[in-house]
């Protein structure tokens, strides 16, 4: 018998969950004018919510957001917010800001979109335009709400005289370009007492997740043409690299450690086929749920790529894409938010929503999915390691920051599809949306009148990133990659 | 940000483990002439030990352990023990019965060495013949310990004229030719209340783990034989077969499970290099922690060998080797042990044993390693899933079983190591053998007067196994693979 | 057509083939007229040269080369000629025709630029649209070269009141869209007596060369998509088939003989990294001397394919691109065309053309390159196998055919490349032109006036295809992949 | 030796090489005293195909020749031969000589026996000892024939009282092992004017044949061991090295020329399934026809080596077991040969020789093969480059060298079988044998006589090494493999 002393190494993590759902007993808070900003956000949301249906149609991808982020700062401007443009270089990235002093509050917003999942809002696949990018992530309600939130906010803090400032943070390419780093680098984050952020989903709730850490870069292989033909032992191929080098992942998938990630495609596979191709291009993603960890994994990466070129006598050279950390959970701003996802309540549909959702639903696969009627719930906080990767995370490293989910999609519905495009784009999505504005301006508000709140998710904070240190892993001089989602 | 509601799956088996340690409170058995009975196995440890020593000795694998089998029956035989022998076609298997009626009450016993592990009972790297084998598993231990409490247990039910009957088990190879599945399938343990076992470690604690599920075969290729030189168009390489394989399962190890095990190695690849090889072959193993969804992994392993034979015109063929399932705990069972094995307490080194110790521990990494002293201690049950596999497991799903662990090796020392075949001959290994023995001995005494604790073993079982069928993957109609350590 | 200059390297120890060059030693026919019709080929050399550029700026791809097509087209017309279009379907193929009865004396005329080649007529590196089409196999020199002769020979054969008939077939889509095979499954070659083709090149010469017999197929493969950090294992990726089917074709290099050719570029290796790729592409082609053998290997590549399904369950679907034989050579009608290219003479260079030549030589290796000045000669007549494959062999196989090559590169430019695109847009190549018009109509009418040399041709063509059977490849229910460009 | 009847497939079209038939034409020499000679040479054949049995009998591999090498010393001793013994350090290596002064004719002999091709001396396959050596290339009779033709010449020596030296050469391991090369390097062969050898096959020929230059290596690489269902990821696999490397090279067929080959056996693929493999190890074979090509060939494989080790944080460390150079021909002495050859004529066989033959040849392919009678004939002499290679090449670029064949395997018989074994221990490899010999001896007089022969010989070397300098790839301080055949 082999030694037992060996344990899937994982399962420690999830361990300090005994009291995550204390929040569900917490007292709501007293009103103190809030049922009131509620009640003026209804009367608000359709107009935050056509903003969300024009960012969907503008259906921008990342770096390339001229339109969705022009109309957000117009909303914010109007409103009376403070601009600062172009940040860390990024013409569509932007900080608004309003008041002094202490505490700031920032919000995050996002508005990019994805390739290639251009779809109408309805429940049977039909792209607006064959191949065109559609907001399959939702981005376009995640901006549109945050906004909305800030603004509700900040006419509070006026109405209230509150002191402090409130932040809305226009944060562009969340989709692989990382945008948040870069505006990280430049600093913009680092004077936040607390963040808040949320993200489109199939249902509601707080969250005490981390995430995956992940590095992803483009690795680009040179060779020598010539005719595949009439004289193949002239040319060394470039594709030969690429293949080899994925090979050798392909074998390191055993030899790393079983909650590690690594995935690829092939960017560019050669030209003709008559040709040795001199040029071949892979795209390849690193993650793991610690990121020193990954590091190991990344360096043995690269030199999976400069054994490709040793071996096929071609010149490899890597464009470091992206790079983003685990994220950094935050009890005691997830158990506020918890309390007021609470307050707020879930989504409930018309007939015409049910009936679209009814259909929606037949065209994925309900296997282990939330049923229908969950939107109007508020799910139990979830801890644990998600599987995705975001550039919150790099934030949840400098400043105390909590994010949540709202039922913005039918539940079951898979994310990055034409189904998420589809309701993100319907009223389904903006009444989610209003869910998560809600819970943001009430949260924002309450750490506006509660520092010790704020007090608790430092402490919280400063424990959990303890003796550990942030640098992000995208070199200092590496500019933003504006052109990233070109070809 | 991509959809958050993936989890990796695994945690949920650990969680109900709140209560493991409830048995640490549990009062000690009252004595019932047990204390005479522990009093009386240290007179005869040394016999023991010195059996558990020739075994050592002899060193032999799989199937072929013909002396081991040989010392142990010889020693029961004389004990009063009736012999059933060459069970389900296996020369070395056996059965050694005492009493009648109920209850019936198993010990387990392995002896097989390890191929390639010959090493001297001394704490630097050492052959007693090269490339010989060895007891790096300690199985010399385990069926000398077990014959040593099978013995002890006769004694006491003779004396305390108790009704029921005690058995010890004679299994061989246990290292990869699933002895027990077939000894299962000759029913051998069907009219058995309760089984225990126990195995050779690092450390004394009992178990709530399962194990791995395990699948394993040699595929082989032909395919045609030419001149690698004069005419390689004329040959059909069975090692590129092999190889296509290989890289099939490799790729296929992002998409099963990640608790998934895949394992392989080459143990024909070609005879001389200027033949193209028309035989190759490859040994595969794959583990999963649950049976079934192992069958489905299993079944695109078998793909990937057809599409090596397709692919390169050579024609495969399957070996399956062994199957064995992941291993049921038993929680009653596990309680027992651990009950008992406090009451006999670790071992203590002596001043010699002590440098042994400490000369062993400079020549492994003590990374994350028990301390030096643990031995002593009894440790906290375990839940979990090990990474390891085991033909105890088949018998697990027959009748309730419980393992546990003695600490027969240095802290730290890793298994199947020259460092562990040292321990096992050496008196570390003896007296960590002690500590089984008696464990064993007084689990075994107490099944027989308590059948309360019978019953609750069974209906543990039966909700474990709720809703599942034991049915081994190895062909009905194949034998025994009498000569799998052949080359 | 791919470049022809590329020998097997071995073919060259037996080029010392019998009478190849008895050519040398014939007396040239009396001119009867033809000194004359020279001259007015010189008067209408310009003419055609500025159709020659004007198909040059179009530089349209297989099947699409519609303005390349109605230019010929309507200058052929103007002529004379009657016209059939839309031959097999194809928008862009035409046969003109003047004259009845026998002989039938067919000029094939070739029109397709290739993908990513666009380049100014100017000795340095510079595109005249990044990324667009180019000829960089100069069929805007063939079409035009060819309709000049056939315009030509039948004004001789008007003005000699000459029987029989004179065609020009108008042939899109050489590259890699076997355009020939499509108009020779509708019969549009069948009762000519022959065929007279050229093509550019970096020298002057007839030709006894055979070429490679060429398939060439789409294999796409279907797997599942699924998120690749979150669900890997719900997955089943079809970038995983591309990739293995790909190792064991290069495994299968061994095992073919070694004039095989294999070669492949992956078109479609996936969308997002962090999408497992439910749909990836591999264009491969398959090469040998041989149709017959070919056919053994094609099955085989077909096996690797269908491998790469079954290892990674996914489906496998081929799509046959083109399939052309391999050339059969035509000794009286070589024989014919060498000494009328002795006749007409090579290319010379004004002081202008010497420094373009000069300045072009130094961006490519020169190693093994004819020297500048051997374009005013012309080659011995080269036997062996080109390491190209053209649709000009199907036609071969059908009707006595001889191919010629002229010199409108700069001796030692590599076709298919920059060089080549720039040489055929320049003076240069208008010039070669001039030379292959001349050859050809030179041969036309002395087939038309001397009936043995056809019988002679046709004698031979029935000797080499002694034996052998034409069908092509193509599925008879294939139609022409008017799209095969289209990404 | 590697089995010379294959030839490059396209080599066959330049066999109508000049003059290579002149030898026909040649009249044959007076006789002065070589009937005598021939006639006692059938005297003495039964006593040295004796030799030929018991060495056929002893049946040792590559430099573990003992008996073999003692029988053909003690028989030369005998005769009068002055022996330097354990040459190059290599304890059977020797030369024997007789006489002194100018010529110096050397005759080489092999002994060694080829691994795993035990065989009876009868026409079914039936191993003397299941996996044991055996005489499949033949060298038994080759080192036999060559010391039964030295001592004869001796003889003739004496007999008219000619001056000069006749040598004979006991070559080791010419399978694998370059047994020659080590010898060359000590200088043995270097005073020598001509050197003549022969070698078993299935038809008599004097060859102008060269060969493929050969490059061999074990490649060994060291990871980490690691349990591979518990810590895979501490692991890394030696097999995995291995893999990527052979997929290296499996990529680079491409990219050489046509005529190289590349082939390999994965020699050691790993342990136990259950363990990642430390070690792991392929042997690899590249060949050329030009030595100085093959260097570069070589170059890229260590490269495809040193990738797989990168890639996989694995040591590669090689070990050179063989180069020898491609074979230089020597014509005037191919001449001399195919005169003798065709003075001696063929083999005859028994009624019983012809059963056997008849019944040997149902058991391979006779598909190309030699007709049964021709065995009795002299081949025309062949040209071009054979596909096997031997050390005999490494002395061909030292002195002046021929090798010719004679049919001691039944024609059709492929070379390294059970059949080619049976063969050579068979009254017809005896037959064969003496064909040799007086070949060999009879050319040695010759030479003796007739110093105009050797000037001629020199001069054609002299020519044919024009501008290379030989110098093996073995590295100087590299020692005889002796234990390459151990695994």
């Amino acid at each position: 018998m082999i030694t037992r002393r060996f344990l899937f190494g994982f399962f420690a993590l999830i361990l300090a969950l005994g009291n995550l759902h204390r929040s569900a007993n917490v007292t709501y808070a007293d009103s103190d004018g809030r049922d009131e900003m509620l009640r003026k956000m209804d009367e608000r949301a359709d107009h935050f919510g056509q903003i969300s249906r024009r960012i969907w149609e503008f259906a921008e991808v990342g770096y390339k957001e001229r339109q969705s982020s022009d109309l957000l700062k117009s909303e914010l401007r109007a409103a009376g917010f403070q601009l600062q443009e172009n940040v860390a270089d990024i013409p569509t990235a932007f900080v608004a800001s309003y008041g002094a002093g202490s505490p700031v509050i920032g919000i995050l917003g996002e508005f990019d979109a994805l390739p290639g999942l251009s779809q109408d809002s309805i429940p049977e696949k039909k792209a607006l335009a064959a191949g065109a990018p559609g907001h399959g992530c939702g981005h376009n309600l995640f901006g549109a709400a945050s906004a909305f939130a800030a603004i509700t906010a900040k006419d509070y803090l006026i109405e209230k005289k509150l002191p402090g400032a409130i932040r809305f943070y226009g944060t562009p390419a969340e989709e692989g370009g990382a945008g948040k780093v870069y505006m990280a680098r430049a600093g913009v984050f680092n004077d936040c007492d607390v963040i808040l952020a949320w993200h489109p989903g199939d249902a509601n709730g707080a969250s005490l997740k981390s995430s995956l850490a992940n590095i992803s870069a483009k690795f680009r292989f040179h060779g020598q043409a010539a005719h595949a033909a009439g004289a193949p032992d002239k040319g060394r191929s470039s594709l030969d690299a690429v293949m080899l080098m994925a090979h050798a992942v392909d074998m390191m998938r055993e030899h790393v450690p079983q909650t590690t990630r690594l995935h690829y495609v092939i960017t560019n596979g050669g030209g003709a086929p008559n040709v040795v191709p001199d040029y071949a291009e892979i795209y390849m993603y690193a993650r793991h749920p610690n990121m020193p960890t990954l590091d190991g994994i990344w360096a043995r990466v690269v030199k999976c790529a400069e054994a490709g070129a040793l071996a096929t006598e071609t010149r490899m050279e890597m464009e470091l894409v992206a790079s983003v950390y685990n994220e950094l959970p935050n009890e005691p701003l997830a158990n506020l938010i918890d309390k007021n996802l609470r307050r707020v309540g879930g989504v409930k549909y018309t007939n015409e929503e049910q009936a679209f959702a009814e259909k929606l639903r037949q065209s994925f696969a309900l296997d282990g999915a939330l049923s229908l009627g969950s939107q109007e719930q508020v799910q139990q906080m979830e801890g644990g390691v998600s599987s995705g990767s975001t550039d919150v995370s790099d934030v949840s490293w400098i400043v105390p920051t909590s994010e949540f989910r709202a039922a913005t999609y039918v539940p079951g519905t898979p994310g990055h599809s034409w189904q998420s495009t589809a309701c993100t784009g319907f009223s389904i999505g903006r009444k989610g949306m209003v869910v998560a504005a809600k819970t943001l301006a009430l949260s924002a508000v309450d750490l506006m009148q509660d520092t010790k709140l704020i007090e608790a998710a430092r402490a919280d904070f400063n424990k959990r990133r303890a003796g550990h240190e942030y640098h992000s892993r995208i070199p200092a001089q590496q500019k933003p990659p504006l052109n990233y989602r070109d070809k």
